[in-house]
């Protein structure tokens, strides 16, 4: 789907990507595409072996593909790393469209915000008071930095999102749109009457670099202190994550998961979408929490958990595959009780259950 | 509580409806109202008989009942789709408040879109590069189409929505406040040193006619390819649809449910609330996924699914009574190990357990 | 990290607050923080005797700390709510920064509405025709009041959220950054051929006083008469409340959980996090509904629901710890039906396992 601007030769990628090219050099490529929907002059990728009756269907002429495989006479960018490599050839020969320098007609800059005059701000956008904008970041249209944010360099805050007073952003930051960074957390105490009034929350909200957070997540500032998301952790959309949490280097959220406040997860774990825990747990370092693991106490570093309360892999594997067979149970433990009622010429024990299936 | 721009009388209301009515044609409504707030010149309908003491209370002098049903003297118009009938009247007669049409001050509109002259931009909305919006259709006041979208007709696309370059949008879709259309996908690759890097994300959505998304949903732009939500589709709120998914005609998909990428779902599906399916999967025709259900497999044409990891309805409801009955079995089988015991003279079996209650 | 205006001592904190002072009254402080961080001249707060180590490593020399607690030498304000007292203290002493008043250049203000002299409506604010807003409340940049708002005095509505006509919003609200108040219901009819068409939602919705409503949650307008959310609830981030539902004084709704349509949440109740609940329930006074809880019956006043589907709180944690114990039973009744078929002189039961472990 991805056009290339103008043709780009094999020999060209070939040298740009560091892969070595087994075919014609000239050949042109236009565009990029997957193995179904490839017209003849797009670069595909194949990921193994197991993907090469998808190649032999395609139109393309072109691929990228790991060492070996048998590529049915195309020409062939050689790498370990497919999806890698054809990943870094689009960002290089179909970059995205940038919306173009400098601050849009239409945009609303305070008085006091400083912009790199790389960056652009698109109509609609807010930049408040005392807020500074890095160089060829995208403040996109109708975003909003309310006032007191700092966005580093090639960051990117897509429409819809809003951050809120006090939020840092580093460098090579995506926040997609909708995003919320630093509302108030969630936070009541009771009064002297029993009802619940808000704590006061005044801290706020860092994002390092590299971070990529997803389609109307949400940030909580911290009550005191910061909530932090570490170096190139990356959330997907409709994630929440709650005040004072810590987010450690590459961890990666999917979808719909939800972290209570004080929550710590450590670098390079992996939490799978609709995941939940409570307040103040630490999930370890490249601990793997399941889709739908309901957390309700830390997890070591390494751990692989499953299920709500969630419970180790292998443990949680045989709970299942036991209460598939819990129905079936209960017939052979009635067996049992009238076997033995008869044995010791007793009725059924009392306790015994009257299920007639 | 819509109320009537003037008054209509029920021989009119009956005449486009194409209802039958019985009593007075005369009798003049002003507006529309469940049966427990309405006043004696507001229309209200009966689903069925079973709500007859709701009826027999109501101030209401007209209603819309199925045929045969005693209305307690009043003006019926009779159908055998209460509700539906009543959804057009209210339709026909009083019709949802529409902006004025054209482009308001305060709309930042790029040169390069196209905008039908019926169309209305509101106030504070964006209308990006190369967008063109069609016949009747609505951006509402600070609703953002970012750059080269696609909106047909009579769509209308609530404030705070966002989409993301190169979405299509047929006819009579309706994308409700925050919706956000086209973010990247959660897709990342690890780098040679074990980091993750993003996938290139440059695919598209497509919406085809006749769609409605909830407020604050999202659907994620495909990697390559399209993600596509096809015709009649509705999705509520909070929903979360993942990269290259396929939403089938006539599905419905309740809030806070989440797909992850490459899900099919096929024509006449229904999945209930808090769903999550990984990735990949199909699920069938007509399937009907139970509120919650978490899906690890495809779901069968027809099938009804339950749970977590969700299982076909028959036996999901014998599994949950089961683990109502498990402390209980616990007991029986240690009354049947000391039964045992004591038959054979030995202590309490090794593996058995302490429990005291 | 919130810091005062300028010093404040500490006989001022004490008068103002109400809570008595042992140590030096002329001690200033300048700001508020976290045992953890804070320097020398802010204020802390001890929650119990539990947190002295970290009081004795912090640099902090005033403390707010419950009655005869040993602060180690610090001033200390007395009070038996140690942090109610330290919010208040927040909220007089560092105040949030407020935008200034008026209407800013860039906001869209229809000529119909009616706004407060001493209100502020911020850049890219959208307040459409007959929209009211009250004293002293701000609507934030971005922020959009579609039309036919109603906004009472000392209310916040931050940016990107989105009022759909005919919400009333009363005193003291806070609606967070994201949210959107009455977009339609999910509710469907199928018409003649068999196809879901919507059911008209013409509703509305009423927040009353001192509301609060998390970042990215929607709250639906009714079908007919009114979606309400009573006195004092406080909604975290993206819950969503369906059509109809009516959410009772001082409820607390925690992250991501959703309620369908028509669901009574009565006063004092607490719903933790992504707890979902099936249409048409009544959910009891000061209940208290588990995290992740699947509610598919009315709760009790007072009840306590665990899991899903949701159980008494005792007969859950009974059923968690059966469940756990499950693979170990399957054990022990395969062994008993071992000794029985060598007792009986019979091979293993009909409808016996063959697992191996």
């Amino acid at each position: 789907m991805p056009r290339t601007p103008g043709p780009v030769r094999l020999a060209e990628l070939s040298a740009r990507l560091g892969v070595p090219l087994e075919g014609d050099g000239t050949f042109e490529i236009h565009g990029f595409a997957s193995l179904v929907s490839a017209k003849a002059d797009e670069l595909v990728f194949l990921r193994s072996a197991v993907h090469r009756d998808a190649l032999r269907a395609s139109a393309a002429r072109a691929v990228i593909a790991p060492p070996e495989v048998d590529v049915e006479g195309r020409a062939a960018l050689r790498s370990p790393h497919p999806a890698l490599a054809f990943s870094r050839a689009v960002g290089i020969f179909a970059p995205r469209l940038r919306p173009p320098e400098g601050v849009a007609a239409g945009a609303h800059v305070d008085p006091e915000a400083v912009i790199d005059p790389s960056a652009s701000v698109g109509a609609g956008a807010v930049v408040g008071p005392r807020c500074r904008v890095g160089a060829r970041s995208v403040v996109a249209p109708n975003a909003t930095l309310v006032a007191d944010i700092v966005i580093g360099d090639d960051s990117w805050v897509h429409s819809g999102a809003v951050l809120e007073p006090g939020t840092t952003v580093g460098h090579r930051v995506v926040l997609h749109a909708g995003v919320v960074i630093g509302a108030d957390g969630f936070g009541y105490l009771a009064d002297e009457d029993g009802r619940p009034v808000p704590m006061a929350q005044r801290g706020r909200v860092v994002i390092e670099d590299d971070v990529e957070i997803g389609a109307n997540s949400t940030v909580d500032r911290a009550t005191l202190d910061e909530t932090r998301i570490r170096r190139g952790a990356k959330l997907d959309n409709l994630v929440q994550i709650a005040h004072n949490c810590d987010i450690g280097e590459d961890v990666l959220i999917a979808s719909q998961t939800g972290l209570s406040g004080g929550t710590t997860v450590a670098r390079g774990a992996i939490l799978m979408g609709q995941v939940g825990a409570v307040g103040h747990l630490r999930i370890g370092e490249r601990a793997f929490v399941a889709a739908r693991a309901g957390l309700q106490r830390d997890v070591p570093d390494g751990a692989r958990v499953y299920g709500a309360p969630a419970t180790e892999e292998h443990g949680w594997h045989r709970q299942i595959a036991a209460l598939r067979r819990l129905p079936e149970l209960l017939r052979r433990v009635r067996r049992l009780e009238r076997a033995r009622g008869r044995d010791a010429g007793e009725g059924p024990a009392s306790g015994g259950d009257s299920e007639t299936s």
